[in-house]
């Protein structure tokens, strides 16, 4: 083998290397002395974010998501908008805006759990007044789609799932939205539709003979950690909307089930998926399957009734994990593509889902701020670096499959037109806001770093004086 | 301290580097679709290969071999061919060839498992060709060594291990070799030789009070886990020559008595070597040895009666390792130098051995094609950055001992001319051919990675559709 | 995100980078063979030191020590030496020299530990005489600061500690110091001194309900991995000065208490801190925390009665700690700031903690020479590379405090001015140089690599003649 040459490395190097938004060192502005041979330059902002700079970041996000989300039922062939619904074109579809965003995708479902989330945390409506464009983009789109459907075929211009849907990436993310949507009263009523995709998830969507929900693909029997969020929040929110039990118990089921064989208990992690034909199978520890996991988990527990027998086993599940992520977080705040691994690329999707359920988790007091709430307050200085000034979140990995060899993982690309990122980063900063207004601790500014400590703690720096 | 000089960090990276065949990036061919965001360009060819393919790099080695290695007896002060064979010249050697490659060498018994193997798989004799020629010509080095020795002494010129061995290094991946030569029929009869260096094996080389085979070095009694195929591979072949069991009970019992001191079961990884004056030392996962124990196994099962009582122990240790193995694997394909460490450079010996390991385990039926398939073929992409256009096999750590720091396992050299890497490669790109013909399951190319479908199983991608 | 600028890629380089003197490859001079290809180039010196080299190593790091710390009492206002004791000036203070070491900071508790033990091991008294102008100048300055203090306060200009301590960072390293300079009859009598330092620690220092010595930061209720060194030496050696048991009971305890809570027991680390209010928090394995406890629980043992009951879980305890760290020995000999994270950079002081610990240990036979004989010297011809030819010790971690998040860790600054890095650094030496002169093993030099043999152990390298 020739040495390799100077330049081969670089280039080997620019291929490998996480890419950077390399604008640093950055300074902290926390620390006032400016000669204080202690404090470091910081690869990224570290410092105390303030709630209107990361209402900023949140609202930037927004802009981006209105200017890019097609509102139109257009002719995919021409382009223009079909404003008479009575005729059925056979070629008509959602808009799907410059950067190709569905409005149908499992991943608007978590930019609405955001948007609505965001206006009931900082008070502005225009948040939600995304979601409501979207709802009534649907309620509108629906009806004229079956019309085309029932004369050309329902297989045609991404239509399908609202129509007859056929995975859980069809329907328990969006299903969830609606849900989340209509209980705010943000919108029309999409109740059929929201029928339709929870029976689908309910009655119609593979399973294992124990009931846990499952693909044929790629083995003919595999679990996906993905479908932690692809079917819980859905059936979750169905709980809260009906009332009925049931669908907290199938929630409920799907944790426990797809934990014991998905998660690793010594890590801490879950393996990205798990086939039934080999069920001993090396793991592998992709980041993002690790966000939806738990993304889901809060979820559940955000509505799930305190006195439900799975209570506790959901919130002790949902603890593992948020110890397991936050132990394996990097030097820059972020995670890495695949967790276990500081050679893959830092991945922003995932590491905007641990900063949300970490922070989320604080917030609501299941976990204790101390730790947690620095490692959540790094990771989100780790994604301003993330989220560029048109409001672009940039660094997600693309759509993924549950593969099986690490040159696969390693090698994803990363996009801005990943759309898996701009949900979790509009939740992860919306519970940063909350955890910078948490009346529960007081976040110390001290000795260059920060430490959050419960209200009642007395600490004592004396030996500093 | 100074901070460094970006020309003193390039030189450190060139120092430390992993020398990679930086020719990517790759596009996987078998993404029909030229303009497709999901499609990575990769550091490797991730792509399915051809048979063709993989018999024309197992072809490139072979001719490679066929230049480089001897078959001359020659006077190594003149460099002359010695043709008179009744006359002891003091000086006489087997020719070593531009590289340096012993034929005697135990790097060269993994050449012949592999070009015996090559033909059996390919049906092209020319593999073999390359075996029958080194077994002539030991068989004419032998006895005219024998008149040299007793004229001049047994230690000159590399001619003891034929004549007096003093090590499992002199005798057992030679003898392994010479029977498999000797039950194929190919080359002359050597079983002269076999005899020498079996009872070498059985009976003279040291051994712990157990009866584990050690060495008296680095410490008094130590364990080598290179030593799992100078010994195991040589004792099954003997079982299976002779049908005496006494031979398959010893190999059984190395690989228990071997596996109880050098495997850590929660890596799933064997430690280099273990010494008895320090059983619980830290550890040193290196590649190679983890191979060596990998292809022990293999040939081992491959030949013990499946009645044999240590048949199930010895499955289960293979899988276990291979399973540890495969956890390691890294972004390209191939494993680091140290496993656990991703800042030590790609080592293609090891990683050979492990693709072989894998895949024949797969072909065997031991182990599931589901994920280990995968984790084979990811292999065997990666290895083929590292088999150049001469046919030379590049990035192979060359001879190391038994140490007990990382400074000397990270910096160990690689080389083209570290035989080492040869036997492996042609091993490995041998299973791969296997599995890509293997009836018992089917690759399914799908959303640009491979699944390895078992027979039965019945996949369904209809909401892809 | 844009693709990074080759650049900026530089730059992100040269900033996470550990900072190296990259002077080499070094060629191992114990290898005669100029023209050995299986002879690397390191990027260490790997060599064996010799008894010389190390000792002029020591020397250099002295001269630095006696031209950088301070021996007069000042008037910090105008830099004047203040020689009349009579006379309280308001802005009196202890020299602080031009690199402002502290004479009374914990850190230089070590190097006084390292000096006096440097004259013991090499029989030179220069190095015990820096500490005699020391403790000359403590007993100097402690009674004119109770003057200055009585007039103008006690909270100025660092006199502090000799006054109220309030902490165990102002009394415990140095309390140790004091006694061992007393017990060698090293300085003037300093016993008032040793008395409010260690009635400090024993009475007046935060303690957990259970009696484990704690801090109220960062949280109400904290340890701190740090105060085994801050508390532990000073115990053990009240003991062995006053001879009464109560010392070493709670020394013993401090162990026992800290471990159960900061160890982790499956990697054989310690988390740097840990806080009452989050007991199963995450963790953060920064070396130098590591560092401490290792040097605390050496000089404990040093001095613990062979029959106090706590001296086997006090053994225990190292072992188990020893065992952890030196699997995490990066490939320059040297260990990383965090030890599990090989992105974070390599780190002076904890690595010199690290080869004091392992080669004190085998020197007084606690651990094998087998195996840690070969990492202590790995580890120490790493620290050569860190010590220049001013005498400084490069690229130490400044203070730390005990933080939450990945990213204050790794980028913590490193300095030569960081003292924490030159006690230590005395301290691997002389063990080195005990070590070099050990009749207990034989290092044998044995094809490119280091084996330390046990007396009684009896090689054998005849199948390599």
């Amino acid at each position: 083998m020739k040495t390799p040459h100077v330049c081969a490395l670089l280039a080997a190097a620019a291929l490998f290397l996480p890419s950077l938004q390399a604008e640093g060192p950055f300074r902290n502005r926390d620390n006032k002395s400016t000669n204080d041979s202690g404090e470091p330059g910081y690869p990224v902002p570290y410092q105390l974010p303030t709630v209107q700079e990361v209402t900023d970041t949140l609202a930037r996000i927004r802009d981006f998501m209105n200017a890019s989300v097609g509102t139109r039922i257009v002719d995919s062939k021409t382009g223009q908008e079909i404003t008479d619904l009575t005729n059925p074109v056979e070629t008509a579809s959602m808009e799907r805006g410059p950067d190709n965003f569905s409005p149908l995708a499992y991943e608007m479902g978590v930019v609405h759990a955001g948007m609505l989330r965001a206006t009931e945390v900082t008070g502005d409506p225009k948040f939600a007044e995304f979601t409501r464009k979207q709802m009534e983009f649907i309620g509108r789109a629906r009806p004229y789609f079956a019309k085309v459907a029932e004369k050309y075929g329902v297989d045609r211009n991404g239509m399908r799932p609202v129509l007859q849907p056929r995975s859980l990436d069809d329907s328990g993310s969006m299903c969830a939205a609606l849900i989340r949507a209509r209980m705010a009263k943000v919108g029309p009523d999409l109740k059929p539709l929201i029928d339709l995709w929870s029976d689908y998830i309910a009655t119609k969507q593979f399973r294992l003979e124990d009931g846990t929900l499952a693909r044929q693909r790629p083995q003919a029997a595999s679990l996906w950690s993905d479908d932690f969020y692809m079917s819980i929040p859905a059936l979750a929110e169905m709980g809260r909307l009906t009332g009925e039990r049931k669908w907290f118990d199938d929630a409920v089921k799907q944790v426990i089930q797809m934990s014991a064989r998905e998660f690793n208990p010594t890590l801490g992690l879950y393996t990205h998926g798990w086939n039934a034909n080999n069920p001993d199978a090396p793991q592998f520890y992709w980041g993002r399957a690790n966000g939806w996991a738990v993304l889901a988990m809060c979820d559940l527990l955000d509505v799930l009734p305190k006195d439900h027998p799975g209570y506790p086993r959901v919130m002790a599940q949902l603890k593992a994990v948020l110890h397991g992520v936050a132990q394996y977080q990097g030097g820059m705040g972020l995670w890495h593509q695949m967790l276990d691994r500081n050679d893959s690329y830092l991945e922003t999707s995932a590491s905007a889902m641990f900063v949300y359920g970490i922070a989320h988790a604080v917030n609501e007091g299941w976990i204790s701020p101390t730790t947690y709430g620095s490692i959540a307050q790094a990771g989100w200085v780790g994604l301003t670096t993330r989220v560029n000034d048109k409001g672009q979140v940039e660094g997600t990995c693309v759509g993924t499959t549950f593969a099986s060899d690490h040159i696969y993982y390693y090698n994803r690309p990363a996009s801005v037109r990943a759309l898996h990122g701009y949900g979790p980063t509009l939740l992860a900063g919306i519970e940063i806001i909350r955890m910078l207004k948490n009346p529960a601790f007081t976040i110390e500014v001290k000795l260059r770093t920060y430490h959050y400590v419960p209200k009642d703690g007395k600490t004592n720096y004396h030996e500093h004086q």
